[in-house]
């Protein structure tokens, strides 16, 4: 159920319903539009009484949410949620959702393609660096590069640590890129939450829902990547696990999933890419890299997504892909890169979207 | 194996080499290309021995082909397969093969994008005709519509069959559209190359290997739909099929693939398009109407087919799609089409394709 | 919607039944029971007027089948089907139905496991009958053998053919088992209807409507498998497509789907075999040989299958199975399948299964 | 690397090349077998030089591993495991690997099969109770519970946490049937660790590393879920996470995987039976209940795990399914599991297995 609240309703107005629904045992989730607040009711077993709450001082309407995913639905927020990633200092919930009220980091959503690059794993100060300036020269806005890296092999290396993040924080002070890094357990999360400025929860761990709420509460942005075989349920599902402890900042991310097709290391689902922006309101990029799992289908499997509606990509760049310490096979060297980045802002021209 | 011949060898020297491959009880298999002829050779079962070739007059040099597939295989042919259809009476094999030697025709391959649009079933004279008209304003440059329905249930409507074909022809003259429909069995078969431009092989008969070997013989030019689970090593081999028997006009079809994936009917399978293109000299389209079964998926299907480097695409369009009577859900109406028509062109401009 | 007979309707009754189904613009099938005959309407768009069947003398009741697939359902015939192969001479579709009436042949249905064991292809008369006897000896009850062989390759070996078909009848002759062949094509299934006692369409045909159709013409039994990524649904619509023929005499098999698993070439669904036996009144074995295509899965599988319920086994044996022209390497030597059968006796006492 | 110790090597040639292997940088593992100790290296880049090792006194050979799962491979050790459950206290990693040395406690492993039962979630002290009297009465040796459920909606019973761990003391103090519930984080896999006699991980958090690192160092026995897409590499690879570790106590479980069939909520791949009885040394069993989603076919999935050399099962019981919390659909009431029980039983005599 959502309470919609009229449009200019007054702070006192909301504070009211939001006291009434707890009233009743139910848990309210305030959802601030552009031009109206609307409070998302979860908790409930049945069916709610509507009486108690439609004629409250302020409420517009009473809307029903038909689906399992209540916030991260469209039913619940219309209008498209743009995510602002290293905008100074933790956001709060509220900011996150309007377009108007954010100026500042790099912005997902909306009508504009948004482009995270960097290596696999951050391997060394200099060659992150490296890898840095060249994709932000290309084009790129955000740099990625995994500090704590979830390996298959007990016995693979499983990424720099603490030292990782380190090197991301000079990344982002010599080249003002936000960093984005993945935590795979609390101890990474909470690191990776105070060093980075946006936190990768990825494939393995979509449905390791202690980490999603612990990544909810810690009001960073969040890119939440679709696990090997999640359904479009569970993977909003996992999504409203962040936003339930009242994130609302998370970007969705497709990377391919496990089919009987062997040519590619994962299939691209390139149809979630629509399926999201018609029942969500969160942005969603994809993840060439990972899907593909060699180099040479990247640029192809990037300019699809972005034809068939992403809000960006996540793309991965090393300096010397044969001797990265993993995934080189995948990884675009940096004037592939480049040239990749310049058909996308041809493509992002022709369809009017800012890249 | 494949036998390249010198650059300006004689048609003397191509008949010697011929003799002496079938001398060896191998098959030859004459491939023209823009600047000079190779020979694949079919049906050994182990080793060749190169001496007997490598020494005979006209021939440059022996180059092994590693794949089970031959023919379909750019290690055979290095470029681009254009495909004509339409082009006024059945092609010779020699004809599809080379860019220069077709004047006449809608062509698949090379830097164009293709459109074929139509709906599911022809249903009538009018509808047909409407649709056509509407389509062929919008921008395709072929004209679908099934006369022979394979349908999951034996109790659903099976298609108008040779009053179909006769419809289609008609649109084909009015319009000059050339013509697009299935083939299902030897009967049917014969009646569509008979009737239409191309023949389509639906992705239930993939392998239905006595069809193929037919449309191979039939020397009209083929469209052939991926298997509904077929590996990229089996649908080249479906195509092989067809070529082994002299037809070297096919255009593959990706139209979706089996997955777990349950928002879309089908999940396209985006990377097969950069697959095809690197591996196979032949033309690859993309069916998105039958990969989502829901027409809202469509559009955004399309562009990201065009995008990943597909010739074309198969998409349906019907004059009233509630009304159909197979597949309406997943029609566009002509205006949508329309819609996608222009969009399909400011991409297709931006990456310097023909539209 | 299916016409319930009363027990004792007298065939004056039922044949007055059919003409009055026929004059509403229906097709009625008529399918004994061992207690009393149904009619299965088929052919309606909408719902059927109740009144102008329910009244007529003999009819019982009017049952609506809710499924899209009717002659193969339960709610149409809920007693098992036990199809008799071998039977001498083609049976009518009325003997396959019950079982009090057939007393010859061998029955695959009911409480009984029936196993048939073959070469992958005949490959000579030699080596056809050495496996015939061994298999025979260990336990099996009919023979199996492709002479017409569905091959991924167009240059890979394409069975004997009619020389196979020959091969094939001497083997029943010299051992009385009688014979399963695979039929790709209309010439092919004429061929294996006349000279074979049961014709066996492959996976790749499952939905070639137009084999199947002729397969239900035939009056021979049918082993249907199923395609390698057909749903239940589309698996019991492609039997439908011969039972609407008025063929009943089909056994089902289960060969394993394609999925992301690689350790077996397919991924034997175990599951569908209870799916069968609760939804539909057919038979339903397994193919242990194709799922896994491995020899060293085959008697794990063989012994799952048997305990899930499957009414019988198609397994490869070749005499030795390294040198096989065909998928040798999932074909059991004789020693390892007579081990096999002796423990599938012991799991079927167990199960109060013949066997 | 493997190095084996000859039969009869002492305690200090063990740690004498334990400390050589040390001293190489690398990380020895010993495995301690019935007759003798193998050392399983890990941690090495590349190749190991040989010759420092093989002429240490006691070792018998050197073995290369050629996979990548080492501890879990029969190639590191050729015999099976048998994992004991219950055997009061934490048991040693040397305990877990020797069928000879463990006389106390439930056994999985070897030519038995041993089923845990019980409800999806412990959902009351009264009713664990009464379905752990019935499952104990009906032939199953340990008990299910879940106190920590990971749920696809934030919204839905998460369980009893702490207070659901201490019904199952009292559950295991009543009857005498060793428990098994599920860890989901680092806190939860603490209280199960403490509280419980099995750890499971589920399938969702099969490759949760951080989470089998910490099952791993628990030296409680571990009941390793697949998950839903994970290959058997996959797989293999996060049970050698907690071999890693030094714990040695895994038990696999298939419960189904992702897959386009729709009539099972996953598909039981049975396959994967065989496939590790072959490669690892470790048990597996199976969980019909969450492969099927539907009780129905619950016994023809067990029968068949049994068959195909399942070493167990994990089924859900509940006293009245159809008021469970959670998953009732799936479960088997009392009843129907002692029918259950006893047709296994009969199965296992049949293949000389205790049931």
């Amino acid at each position: 159920m959502l309470v919609v609240m009229r449009v200019g309703a007054t702070p006192k107005e909301i504070r009211s319903t939001v006291a009434a629904i707890r009233k009743l045992g139910l848990t309210p989730n305030v959802i601030p539009g552009s031009l109206r607040v609307a409070i998302g009711i979860t908790g409930n077993k049945g069916a709610i009484g509507r009486e108690q709450l439609e004629l409250l001082p302020g409420v517009a309407e009473l809307v029903p949410v038909t689906k399992p995913y209540k916030l991260v639905s469209r039913e619940t927020k219309p209008e498209d949620t743009v995510v602002a990633v290293g905008a100074g200092g933790p956001s709060t919930s509220l900011g996150a959702l309007s377009e108007r009220s954010e100026s500042k980091g790099v912005r997902f959503g909306g009508e504009r393609f948004t482009v995270i690059a960097g290596p696999c794993a951050v391997e060394s100060r200099k060659s992150a660096l490296a890898v840095a300036r060249a994709v932000k020269a290309a084009g790129a806005l955000a740099f990625r590069g995994g500090a704590y890296k979830p390996r298959t092999s007990p016995y693979s290396f499983q990424g720099l640590g603490k030292k990782g993040l380190e090197i991301l924080r000079e990344v982002r002070e010599e080249t003002g890129l936000p960093v984005v890094t993945e935590a795979v357990d609390p101890q990474s999360l909470e690191q990776v939450a105070r060093h980075a400025d946006m936190i990768q929860i990825g494939a393995r761990n979509m449905q390791n829902y202690s980490l999603l709420r612990l990544a909810g509460q810690s009001r960073r942005p969040v890119l939440l990547k679709r696990g090997f075989s999640a359904t479009f349920e569970e993977f909003l599902m996992a999504a409203e696990y962040v936003l339930a402890e009242g994130n609302y900042q998370v970007v969705l991310c497709e990377r391919g999933v496990r089919s009987f097709a062997d040519y590619t290391r994962a299939t691209l689902d390139i149809s979630l890419v629509p399926a999201v922006r018609k029942i969500s309101h969160l942005p969603v990029i994809a993840d060439p890299s990972h899907a593909a799992g060699r180099r040479d289908m990247v640029p192809a499997l990037s300019r699809s997504a972005l034809a068939a509606g992403a809000h960006g990509l996540l793309v991965e760049v090393h300096e010397d892909p044969d001797r990265a310490l993993s995934d080189g096979g995948q990884s675009l060297a940096p004037a592939a890169f480049a040239e990749l980045m310049d058909s996308l802002r041809r493509i992002a021209a022709a369809l009017e979207v800012t890249c």
